[in-house]
């Protein structure tokens, strides 16, 4: 089967991407593993314009049914491997080959992790990375939150809604969050504890997380008794795909586009969270937007090279 | 009154421009005579990601009370003057002066009119200057483009997509388009015609366009019955007021701003159809994603420069 455009990656800017290249008719796969990407874990989502409120997944699923109402196919299976041939593209999912004349990179990022010895065997028995997934596990319990970001404070807003006491750990010396977040977590009072100037050194735990040892006394003590550690300290791009095809990424890891979503490689384009475009901002708007870029310029690609 | 930014326009980039300065609690005026921009106009949108179908005057509307709900208080006024004092500039409304650390440009583009009477009734009716974006409600139908240059004849190949039959209607004695796009459109045989020499004189229609009348007959008639008339003579971006203050144009006519929609002039950011990022490729998307980038470097001008 030969797609006009497959499409790897299923958040805002895939499916965005999934819109409009539907819009000009092309044939198109989606190929993503995690339906919705960052933005169906995030939660309530209150900036994306056109909504006052609306659930991140939801939002998601609002996006993927106007793609199929287009006709979009698409295959929640995560991509093994992606290779040239001649003018178009080799995509395998398990033993299944899919063949493209265009790729769209959308792969978005991945939770970064603190790197301690025990975290990747209590990750989903104590140790989290989505508030909004695993938060309603802790109704009544005590959470940490390590970051001292935007995502972390939504985070504090959020883990107060279930636990009843809220542990924020930051690094640095300040929180780095959007006043509309910090003014939100600052009327939790007591609710909320800061620890500035501190890190997580180990987690205990044998069967699920116990404790966690901090790099500075809280309360006389480096221990901090706690049932739920989530982590929130920023996220890495998943690129390892479009590496492998040999697409340029910046100094950042971030794969580098032009302003039209181009990559070095012809036929090849990249959207949202994964680009470098905007820098560090990064958010469902830019992301859809990005996505409607980058299948335009792969329309364009198809009529300019005649392959269409 | 100091405000710390006032956003001139309030289409999609103006209104996603609020929505980010109203959560960061930026005391924001948006000074805005056409609510909802060329949005508002452009009739029914399919492909705003999130909507699968939405009045372009809804969505903006919808984003609207989004920015309502933050505080974010509007004018519908032209400004006839704004000047640089020092750290802040002043912007006029007639003999009212208001005061801001920083403006965001978001005044887009006007789309050049034929200039017909009922023209402006009928927009959104039958009257159109967007076929990415109104083309497909006339799949099976009779569409006629009006314009000779290189986007009505792209309007041309992306109309048969959807429409059974197409007219270009060029003012000219010939068309003056890219060579890959004409042969594109001539590929297209039978389907398309091309009335060269003539002017749309009149558009007739009620509630919706019936026909159009021309300069010159065709077939034996100056009435062309169509479904669909869309005007592609170009568009003009708003700039005079920018353009005033000193900010730089592209070679185009569009205000010049980085990848975060800075302008030449510090604290000056510029966001949506008007300036000339992601090229011509000027979307509700686009806009509002744009509009979230500059507010965000508003913000992030007036933290570094200890203006907040």
């Amino acid at each position: 089967m030969l797609y006009d455009v497959i499409i790897i990656g299923a958040g805002a800017a895939g499916l965005s991407a999934a819109i409009y290249a539907g819009r000009y008719r092309m044939k198109i796969l989606v190929l993503g593993k995690d339906f919705g990407g960052a933005a169906a874990t995030a939660g309530k989502i209150e900036n994306y314009p056109g909504f006052s409120s609306i659930d991140g997944y939801e939002l998601m699923n609002l996006m993927k049914k106007q793609t199929e109402e287009l006709g979009v196919e698409f295959l929640d299976q995560e991509v093994n491997r992606i290779k040239q041939q001649n003018q178009s593209f080799e995509v395998s999912v398990n033993e299944i080959k899919y063949q493209a004349k265009t790729i769209i990179f959308a792969l978005g990022t991945e939770r970064r992790r603190l790197g301690l010895l025990n975290e990747k065997e209590l990750t989903g028995r104590g140790v989290h990375y989505c508030i909004t997934c695993d938060g309603p596990v802790y109704t009544g319990k005590t959470i940490a939150i390590v970051g001292g970001g935007d995502a972390s404070v939504k985070g504090v807003v959020l883990a107060a809604e279930y636990g009843k006491k809220i542990f924020l750990i930051v690094r640095d010396k300040e929180i780095m969050a959007e006043p509309i977040n910090l003014e939100q977590m600052q009327k939790l009072g007591d609710k909320v504890e800061v620890l500035l100037e501190t890190e997580v050194k180990e987690i205990i735990g044998k069967d699920k997380l116990e404790k966690a040892i901090l790099s500075k006394e809280y309360n006389g003590s480096k221990e901090l008794i706690i049932d739920g550690l989530f982590i929130e300290i920023g996220a890495l791009p998943n690129v390892e795909l479009a590496k492998s095809l040999g697409v340029e990424l910046d100094e950042r890891g971030y794969i580098k586009v032009d302003n039209m979503m181009k990559t070095n490689i012809s036929g090849v384009f990249a959207a949202g969270d994964t680009v470098n475009h905007f820098g560090r901002f990064k958010q469902i708007i830019t992301a859809a937007a990005l996505g409607s870029v980058a299948a335009t310029s792969a329309y364009e690609y198809l009529k300019q090279s005649s392959l269409k």
